[in-house]
């Protein structure tokens, strides 16, 4: 039998729900890595480059390259954190749980052009995964389109099609840290997969799951445990749940597991203006477009998912 | 065999529109009208029920009775039209195409307490399609809500989830005339279904149709020609657009045949605030609630639902 495995790459800004989404993905048997490109988002870009070496390190992937992008927005020089960011993800973005560094460096290619190396290295073998702000997919799609346009599928977690936004009413935190890429990259005509509040708020992690990985009592499961206990106590704070959301990790779910989300074909815009800048809404522009480019996930089977989720991270926390 | 007509009320504020989903409900086969209640909403109530009588008539439904509901939103005092409304419907309302007055007077009895009446005797036998504010059904609801709660479905036309609005950016006219009853209903647990600009912006009415009127050469039809060239003017003044959409028709031809939407079911609300007073978006308090109330239509096959709205269309006015 030769094995099926998914090309992956994953564009993170990391983040504890992206350190989980990368651990997910070494996880899951049916995909290959074949690379981590980082960005500006959760944290300023050193740091995210610097938490995605270590979070590989942590679950034996040293093999995995990880390339620096983009250090600011399309409309900016500077990556300003936000407050609320802080607090969610903590200092060093990874939950403040003393993870040990990674001795490795990134690549030295710089990540857009490697998301378009890889593309037209492995068109449609090859799905992206952009779990950050869109400025790297942005970019690379500047430069090279044709390459992005054939790739299998673009899953991106970001947007609020049909509930609220996060960092504000109208925007969820990826669209609004870089809404001009994100209404590039929705308004292109790249095979666009949203995963976006609509699904991600429903499809919650709890300390259920966490109190299975300290079982393992691996020196991976109680970093890890660690970690995401900052992640539930800051949803505790700021919405009073007991769980967090598994943002960037259903992404994943999404792009290796298809069926787990029903989808609405749907051509997309983003607001540009305050008081709604950062929206994600349908493109009255398009309205009578026979093909949208966008398939919105609003629906989503939150147990099967978690189950695929727990056995992946068994895979790797468990060693 | 014993026919099955699904029993319907529709309310109304008439509205070209309006008026074309009274018609249409009258030459559809399967649907029994027993009453029309009005509102204020594209025009004043006295107007809006005088047009009803008129329409009814027109199409020789002179045994459907009228009433008389809201003349103002439930939270104001008066009805102040939108100067964009006398542009869409015209100054009478019906496109100002010198249709018949009716002769006949509304009931006496009030739309709010018709509503209740008909939902305690029909129940499961009855379908409410409102297609204008929805302060009567709000006042229904205040009035009797587990008598509301009985009926087999309330089809409102109104909102927009995937779609901007067309009031404001953000809010469908239906729902900001009226957003605090809006809210009430869509946050009650009344078994509703949404027909919003999602699906509605897509069906739409062009001169190939009308032109099939026009050769029945009937007096209704030259009237509803008449009638419907006023909207075809507002939507190329407005949007640019050759056609008009089908707005309330559609809601009438959902409930008639539920196989025409493709729903999403999620608990709404509607923002009562500037700037997005108007908007209707998931619930965020009701995001984990298991058996959400509404059914939001997402998708719609416009070209059968054309085909259902023509076919009646004819029965009506090739009289």
């Amino acid at each position: 039998m030769i094995e099926h495995l998914q090309k992956i790459i994953l564009d993170v800004d990391t983040g504890i729900d992206d350190a989980l989404s990368i651990l997910y993905a070494l996880g899951e048997e049916n995909a290959k890595l074949i690379g981590v490109t980082t960005t500006f988002g959760n944290i300023d870009l050193e740091q995210a480059a610097s938490n995605t070496l270590s979070i590989l390190d942590l679950a034996g992937a040293t093999n995995v390259p990880v390339y620096k992008g983009s250090s600011s927005s399309l409309s900016s020089e500077e990556y300003i954190r936000r407050e609320v960011t802080t607090r969610i993800h903590g200092e060093d973005g990874i939950g403040d749980a003393n993870i040990e560094s990674s001795t490795r460096t990134p690549e030295e290619q710089n990540a857009v052009d490697f998301l378009v190396e890889a593309a037209l290295e492995y068109g449609q073998e090859l799905k992206l995964i952009c779990v950050g702000p869109l400025t790297n997919l942005a970019k690379a799609y500047q430069k090279n389109s044709e390459a992005l346009q054939n790739v299998a599928e673009i899953v991106i977690m970001g947007g609020a099609l049909t509930v609220p936004g996060n960092a504000t009413k109208f925007a969820e935190a990826n669209i609004i840290e870089d809404e001009v890429a994100a209404k590039m990259i929705l308004e292109s005509d790249l095979p666009l997969k949203m995963v976006g509040l609509d699904v991600t708020m429903r499809t919650i992690l709890t300390q259920a799951e966490t109190d299975q990985w300290e079982e393992y009592d691996t020196e991976q499961s109680q970093a890890i445990v660690k970690m995401t206990q900052h992640y539930f106590q800051s949803y505790r704070d700021r919405l009073g749940m007991l769980g967090c959301a598994l943002h960037d990790p259903l992404a994943v779910g999404i792009a290796l597991h298809p069926e787990l989300a029903k989808t609405l074909a749907l051509d997309l815009t983003v607001e540009l203006e305050e008081p709604a800048k950062g929206l994600t809404i349908g493109d009255n522009k398009r309205i009578y477009h026979k093909k949208p480019t966008t398939g919105v996930c609003i629906q989503i089977d939150q147990e099967k998912f978690l189950a695929h989720f727990m056995h992946a991270m068994e895979n790797v926390l468990k060693m």
